[in-house]
């Protein structure tokens, strides 16, 4: 950690800021510039990461020098996580493809919809139960009875179920069910709800908050495993910004950053990316040639008549064509699908 | 609702979109324009706001004409609604001063702080219990011990307390203790928690989340009233922006026109909104200068040993100050404090 | 256009808006709703795009229905144009790589990097001889010397040139030496730059600003395409939001948007972009699935020692390596390269 | 400046980045942390302010510790600048109202509003003969006429007269009418417009362009300082961010900030920072609490005839009651009107 003092500091305030880091047990290197005395804290600045330092009257500004997660780094384990959903492999060879309505809306829609991912070559049924809307007065989701209708299309098609987890106090019936337990965008930052999932035996599903930054992103996933889950599957699902041709802002650039930055596996959704599902197939298909290692994607039999998102559902048919396209994306970029 | 159509939209296409209409109980009117044909549905739009018209491949865009939100309206009560926190009035005449430490980090601090705040001319005692902190490492607060310090911090100086509620698991032993719940940004969207605090009998501070519309804040307050709480009171607290060199951007704005749109009370918190001590003053004054009907300010009689987000607090004396400059704004624009 | 009244407005205000709407030669359409009263507005509404109406105190908003461009759209000229620079054709099935250093710094590393553009299949050279830099203490180009030095590197190798014009005082000197005419994302509102390169008969590279809408984007197109220049290119470089571990967020579904509502080219510029050149072929690639119509990427010999941009040039062994990779990706979706 | 290698850094390539440093002049001052190496680089960091450090690929990050603006800088001189606009002090003790239409439209209503301006006691009048406008359809102003007019109307009434100047090729006949040289927004970063008005001999008023940072506002300022033109007036009118409900977000937390990086004086727009006429009067309250130093305003005799922004233009009357109540809050503040 790098402390910037004012150009005006006196020794005694050097003095001071010295005492300080060394009651943290870490060694402060003093720097006089020709303008500013810059002081690193040389050992492990994690403990210094609440930095009151830049309360001090006479500081200028604080410098991390080291990332604030550390589970979750590259470097904690730098060949790349792989993750296994009930059998279907996240972060290997080859990209995975959760595909599914929006919400759980009953039965029949619902087996439906699973047939046809299945058959367009889809590897995990994703679906809603606990459904978080803008509005209280929208669609709020089936609950137990959503996710039952999730097993029963697991059943059918051996299809792996991913559904969202919303509050603490559900954590045991969606555990029941689930075999990938998603923590929306909206709970990305919920912390206690990433201690629950952290603390559980089930892999989880973890996508960005609206406006997240990647470190931040990061720094949920620490939650998570700094509770003993290492299985985590990031997601980047678009950023909120000024641009309102599109429902957010697809961020793939954070696919090779994620990357670089850590070991875990990364998948996009272009559903909520865009809002729009004509705009779908080709960020699917960019999704992957920038590396991720899979995708989330909106299907719907009749879109409109979805309970929930039907402008960003691809239909059955619009969806298998884009798992042919994707194969061929796929093997340009050294992977399968 | 508007329903524009595409310009290629057919004769059968138009009846198919009036069925649908029809079919939640409107009424369609159709207008041929030079280029494109436009269909009003007339009635409650409310019903139509899962929007899957825009799934219709022939839809061009679908535009929403009234609000989302009902009870948060101004429409709804034209006068402005008053909160009353254990005998203290928000949304009145008097500019209402919430103020206090960021996090509870012990009993000695917290009621040196009290006394600060009560000498200095404050309403409403704040202090975090539980704190989401955006890393797993860093103090996470002092939960129920932090709760019965504020209830003692109370018995001691008068001052109602505002604290955070975090996790429904949390909702019974925090309503036990604090006169205002706090429902923090990260949160704003946690509709579970949401709906939990709008069957509770105390009154909520809703603070708008970091990359939230006013649109879906008042929407989020709706879910609050919905379930029969209706003493909601927001605050703006900074937004995301690309600035990095504030916190936050402070959105005071959405002061005068949360004051159109809603008859609730609101507030602003320049703490957070800025992250820098010496910011929060001048946008203090400038909330009230704006309409604000109060503040929530950060004080720590220590800053640069506060485990949490020292470098936005005021010292005693600085937040001293600034209720005397406080009192004469709020007097310039017809306000007391 | 779509006039949506106050629900207080009277008989009165709505008979004086419809005047007004009358007056500009338009038809005006009442539809009373069960809450407001709204109005349409039949005929070419961008006669009321100065949207004037919005400021009578009794209209609560006004939505407008058409696309304010006219001649940028694709329903001006439904296949797409195909823009030639210098016998390189753009927006065909070929994808087009522009490519070469951020600036032009000296004639001998231009022509090595130009050799290695050419070397490694690039179609067109890039470079800048007058360079917008944030700080005016930092290197501001050649001037005319670099465009001399892009001809004769165009002589050796028989590349196009494309580079930037920032004045319109120096607008005849660039048209003496570009075969494309850049106008960069600080400049794409500078109008009366846009309405002097709409005059001229040269082809026109209009990168998108970076918080600019892709309406405004479109609509910057249009200025030039309204002085009687058709030849435009459109370029997305990353638009500005709160990530800052990139250098912009590269806002690819912009590529199959532009698809959606113009004709003209599209082409990506991942180097701006990600700032980061690990993550330039990644994006570049992902630019490609998603149906960009060509790149511009930055390549210098030796990056460390690059006056501008340095930390996001590719050399030219990673630049073949990707040119490779592109190849492929291009014929998964296809294309050639 | 300090420079962060990544962990795997090597003892040659330590060395490499010494040499680098020393190359420019400066010393290197090296610091072995427990996981990484960081190295100092002392002296004026600016001269490696192109930073191609970071292309080195054994380069982790470069950070900063000094300011890149120098002549704008607070440090650069102590004591608030004062700018004199034809007799009026921009800076000191009073606030200074610009106020006017958006655009010159006519000679008529250009002195109407004028007088209107004059009467309500404000300093100094707005109106733009050159318009930058989104669309090329719309009026963009009406050019050395308009300017004509302006003063013809400060003939009248004694207001000096400010007008933005769009195109270096129009610079001089701007010279001869205005006083005060108005850089828009969207040409804060057209940098050959920036160092024209350096090299004039009129004081410039320098708008925030909607995506910059406060940095780069004062790198804009910088660039006309270096000219030689010291009299520059900074100018907040709202950013672009993902709310929608306002035309921009007005951040008034950059005055002051400004205030505490820069000697310039600071003013701010509310009519462009919110879009919406009622929102003008409480924030241009909140700017004078926030410590601006002046006020542009637009006033319209008939806002819903106005050529453009009409629905952000206050009546005549709106404005005078507005100067009564920003006197108020001025002496609240210690300052005069």
């Amino acid at each position: 950690m790098i402390i910037v003092l004012k150009p005006d500091a006196t020794e005694a305030e050097v003095a001071q800021i010295i005492r300080k880091i060394e009651s943290f047990g870490l060694t402060a290197h003093v720097s006089k510039g020709t303008e500013r005395t810059i002081i690193g804290a040389i050992g492990d600045e994690r403990v210094l990461q609440e930095r009151p330092l830049e309360a001090f009257p006479f500081v200028e500004k604080v410098l991390p020098v080291l990332k604030p997660y550390k589970l979750a780094s590259r470097e904690f384990k730098p060949e790349g996580s792989v993750v296994k959903v009930n059998g279907v492999l996240v972060g290997g060879r080859r990209v995975v493809v959760m595909a599914g309505p929006c919400a759980v809306e009953g039965r029949e829609v619902l087996l439906e919809t699973a047939r046809s991912v299945r058959a367009a070559g889809g590897h995990i049924l994703r679906g809603g139960a606990y459904k978080p809307r803008t509005s209280p007065y929208t669609f709020q989701g089936l609950g137990e009875e959503g996710l039952k209708f999730l097993a029963e299309a697991r059943r059918e098609t051996g299809l792996p179920i991913v559904t969202e987890l919303m509050d603490t106090r559900e954590a045991s019936v969606v555990y029941e069910y689930a075999d990938l337990i998603q923590i929306g965008a909206r709970n990305m930052q919920n912390f206690k709800l990433l201690k629950e999932v952290g603390a559980c035996r089930k892999p989880i599903l973890l996508k960005r908050g609206m406006s997240s930054t990647v470190k931040e992103l990061l720094l949920a996933a620490e939650y998570i495993m700094s509770e003993g889950n290492y299985d985590v599957i990031l997601c980047e699902r678009g950023i909120r910004t000024f641009e309102d041709a599109t429902r957010n802002t697809l961020d793939l650039s954070v696919v090779p950053l994620i990357k670089r930055l850590s070991h875990l596996p990364v998948i996009v959704d272009p559903s909520h990316g865009t809002g729009k599902w004509d705009l779908v197939p080709p960020m699917a298909l960019a999704a992957v040639a920038a590396g991720a290692d899979g995708l989330m994607v909106e299907v719907h039999p009749r879109p409109e008549e979805a309970l929930s998102d039907g402008p960003q559902a691809l239909l059955p048919m619009t969806f298998a064509k884009l798992m042919g396209d994707l194969g061929k994306v796929a093997a340009a970029v050294g992977r399968t699908l």
